[in-house]
């Protein structure tokens, strides 16, 4: 019996890696994008591009309230995207506060109301040191939750929970995923900036496993 | 020093009750009410009322998306609310799967964006037979998750998880509490139908503790 999943797909690397991952593996998938007013909308656009060209229906949630709310550089105006490495201290400020459990409810609630089996979700080892949201503790703490909320279960799996991006790369260009399509810059620039934490570490992931990103950069 | 917190206010007898119970504490506080497009939205009237009263700031977050991602018979046109006792299985219709983990988690980011350090949440015991979402062990599975969410810390408090509704309003009448500016009725009338699973309970605490309910039904 084919196994009926919702998969929440930023337009990052991970996400549409995992996306394309689970559609080989021929799960029934219908996938969740999550516009919560980040300055980074090409990701959403890189979003909407694989699941056409996978055919995997997709919802995209309109989340704008959320950046009125929860206060983040991601979603100020006002505040200038860090630079640097991932694990300095500043780029602490691109945390949205709980953005990750306020997704997970939402599409929680949404495969309790179609009747899908499972969560798929992309975080992985990579994201730990930043954002305590993406740690395993936290993965365990929602599946327990998820146990409780309601009459019926959702089976929240993140498999990537312990794999870097340079892995999540690995199982990725074998599939064929169209890497040139994935969004990662935080920057909301024509082409990637090249020099955000964001970028810096998917550099270095296509660095280590000798691949050169499609992706067209400002500065490498 | 005073505490900040985070209060969510449905406009019901619950929330209101202690929202007043809150602000007689001395807790700085900020309302927080949903609007998932729920039929009855005369209780987001009342949330307004009782905030202006008291003087505490109130957001009310538009949540309508939600409607078109979780069905339910509160929500969804077609889908008549049944009536009778809460403990009739066609009751577990009014159940919007996850609502509240959502509510929980949008409350915690804004909670935490705006450094108050507790987050107030008026589920009672009465609700334990139909929502797994009131219940116990889902709270404390939610504390855990708000443990390891942030760098910050959001406190969880659920005061009113082992009372009823009567021993609400015992704790709400010597506040002078206005019940006639609360709302109940799952139905989408100018007065409160009287028969709804909702009323029949509300109606029963206020008879249990000998005290006429101020508010109008169309039906007693």
């Amino acid at each position: 019996m084919v196994q009926k999943g919702v998969v929440i797909v930023s337009g990052g690397m991970d996400s549409v890696t995992l996306l394309y991952d689970l559609h080989k593996k021929g799960f029934d998938l219908h996938a969740l994008t999550f516009d919560y007013g980040q300055k980074h909308v090409k990701e959403i656009e890189c979003a909407k591009k694989n699941c056409k060209a996978l055919g995997v229906p997709q919802t995209i949630i309109d989340m704008k309230f959320f950046s009125s709310l929860a206060k983040s550089a991601l979603t100020v105006k006002e505040e200038e995207v860090p630079e640097g490495n991932y694990t300095d201290e500043n780029m602490k400020q691109t945390v949205v506060p709980n953005r990750n459990m306020v997704m997970l409810s939402i599409a929680a609630s949404f495969a309790l109301s179609n009747r899908r089996d499972y969560l798929f979700y992309g975080a992985h080892s990579g994201d730990h040191a930043i954002y305590p949201d993406c740690r395993p503790p936290f993965i365990q703490a929602m599946k327990n939750a998820f146990n409780l909320c309601d009459w019926n279960r959702v089976r929240l799996e993140v498999p990537y929970i312990k794999l870097d991006k340079a892995e999540i790369l690995r199982i990725g260009i074998p599939l064929g995923v169209p890497y040139e399509d994935t969004w990662t810059c935080y920057k909301g620039g024509k082409d990637a900036c090249g020099v955000c934490g964001s970028c810096t570490e998917r550099l270095e992931a296509f660095r280590i496993i000798g691949y050169e990103d499609p992706l067209t950069y400002t500065k490498r």
